[in-house]
């Protein structure tokens, strides 16, 4: 039992749980996941009881000086970067590290038209979509930021900023979707930073986790 | 000349580059402050050739390893955070840090039927105001969560966490909102806040510098 709890939303649909998910799954981060079915007769009563914002996720930390809660996802994401430095969730360089909360922080506070009018749906594929609503305007700010960072700052790896950080868990969703509703004319950079995030272990898990979800309602 | 520059929008209206603004000044950071007049014949072009993201705010961050720019409000105050750690721009006890970064990350993603509804207008006060379209609920909440503040983590001082930090910088144009469009109900400790932050000196010089930009134009 790890002295971190993660609170998280249903698989398939719930984008802001799959961040910090993410983040601890493939940062190797030890913790123990609850999860609160979204859409439910009692979902309301048992999100207002449970999470300080009434939202998922929520991260319950224990300690002997006692218990806390951290909500929303990035500052589960600083939460867990204070916690665990020898991670390095942010990238070390100065300048780096800047421009990654920069691109988290856009992700955090942005891109409502991208994400109101595409809803993750994890298991799907190739779905006929519009980008009409200002979709067509997120995401070519998307893939100029996931260019830019693969081209500047990404020599280190295969990830946004070289070494995995918390900027790519910021945007996993966004990968989800690019999935879903694929094709997209993205650049060379940002359609192989797509398919290598698509394609981790981490992901799969999550997606493995969305089937046992959904085949349990049946 | 400081190593810094913070570019920000007009002072009336740019609710989000008071938060910064508010943060380096109250913090008492050398900073340089640069000005983009918004909703003029070349705004548009000028955000567009010296903004990432093509808006305001950003910092400038001039140094001899090559000069970088920090887009977003929560960017910047993560990245001053890091630059200037005897600053305490967050709370020092953990609990009340990973506290403070989710009340400042709740309002950085949050809180749009307040924002789209009641755009900052720092120099009037007492106007007429509607609370439907989901105003009333993010009053509720803010209310909420400045009382829980006060109450729970503010014995150190006046702010919402004792002492200054970034959550209440995060919210200082919601103080401002909460005189242009008030009266309003909120708790004892959430009015004795917004009256403590309205107050202070710096507050009062953005107005000031509010008020000349204003006159400037005629």
């Amino acid at each position: 039992m790890s002295d971190l709890t993660l609170t998280i939303g249903d698989k398939n649909l719930s984008s802001w749980s799959l961040r910090p998910w993410f983040l601890v799954t493939q940062a190797g981060i030890p913790f123990t996941e609850d999860n609160i079915k979204l859409d439910q007769l009692y979902s309301r009563k048992i999100l207002n009881e449970k999470s300080p914002s009434g939202l998922v996720p929520f991260l319950t930390h224990k300690r002997a000086g006692g218990d806390f809660v951290v909500w929303d996802s990035l500052a589960i994401a600083e939460h867990l970067n204070d916690l665990f430095p020898e991670k390095q969730l942010w990238p070390e360089d100065i300048n780096a590290r800047a421009v990654a909360r920069s691109v988290a922080a856009e992700m955090h506070s942005g891109f409502s038209a991208l994400r109101n009018v595409w809803p993750m749906m994890f298991l799907r594929e190739g779905l006929a979509h519009t980008t009409s609503g200002g979709v067509q305007k997120d995401i070519d700010r998307i893939n100029e930021l996931w260019t830019l960072c693969r081209k500047e700052y990404g020599a280190d790896g295969d990830f946004l900023f070289g070494k995995f950080s918390i900027a790519d868990a910021m945007y996993a969703p966004v990968v989800s979707r690019f999935v879903t509703y694929g094709p997209l004319e993205l650049s060379p950079e940002a359609s192989r930073y797509r398919d290598m995030m698509f394609a981790l272990p981490a992901m799969k898990k999550w997606g493995d986790g969305a089937r046992v979800e959904l085949a349990a309602v049946g």
